[in-house]
């Protein structure tokens, strides 16, 4: 079973939709990097049975995010206020005047907290 | 029935995990701002049915933002980009370098993007 790039972001976005056991399970495989043979034996489920819940929980995820594109507007998101950090690091580095050095290093402060909490 | 502040941000962000009949009611509800009566007409329901509906709706959708919390992240987020793009708008005009005032309304701009595809 494959990880590709990005179903880690379905599971931080959508995993809270995701049953308790499906959770759990999903945890130990993506944030606990466990293998199949190892969750299955920590929940004492099969290694087919951890397959099918991984299986099936991935394609609920995936259906969420049809509908609410969480991930990809994140990544879109991201990628603009990254821009925009690069940009005023850019000025603040570019001038020499203190006063304004400061206030910009005051905002890119502010930016970075909108992308953490994003 | 009242429409209570926030629930029409509910809507934004979890009508699509709705039915498609919970949708369109809503949909005249929050959008259109129909009354019961008047989707009730449209919809060919009774006006309870159409109650119902809505109520169920909220519920569902209130369940949602209790596990996601999108609408409150959403809120977050939003202020913190007023107060980043206010103080932008301060230093562009409180400076005299042309160079400087075109370039922190550049970023200005690419915040606005963010706000907008939040």
């Amino acid at each position: 079973m494959e990880k590709k790039i990005g179903e880690q972001y379905l599971f931080d976005f959508y995993g809270e939709l995701l049953t308790e056991k499906q959770k759990q399970i999903l945890d130990y495989y993506y944030n606990d990097d466990y293998s199949l043979a190892e969750i299955a034996g920590v929940m004492k489920v099969t290694r087919q049975g951890i397959f099918d819940v991984i299986k099936r929980s991935k394609a609920m995820m995936e259906v969420y995010e049809e509908k609410l594109g969480l991930v990809e507007k994140f990544l879109g998101s991201q990628k603009l206020l990254e821009e925009i950090q690069k940009d005023l690091v850019g000025l603040t580095e570019g001038t020499k005047d203190l006063e304004l050095k400061s206030e910009l290093t005051a905002v890119i402060e502010k930016l970075k907290k909108v992308s953490e909490e994003n």
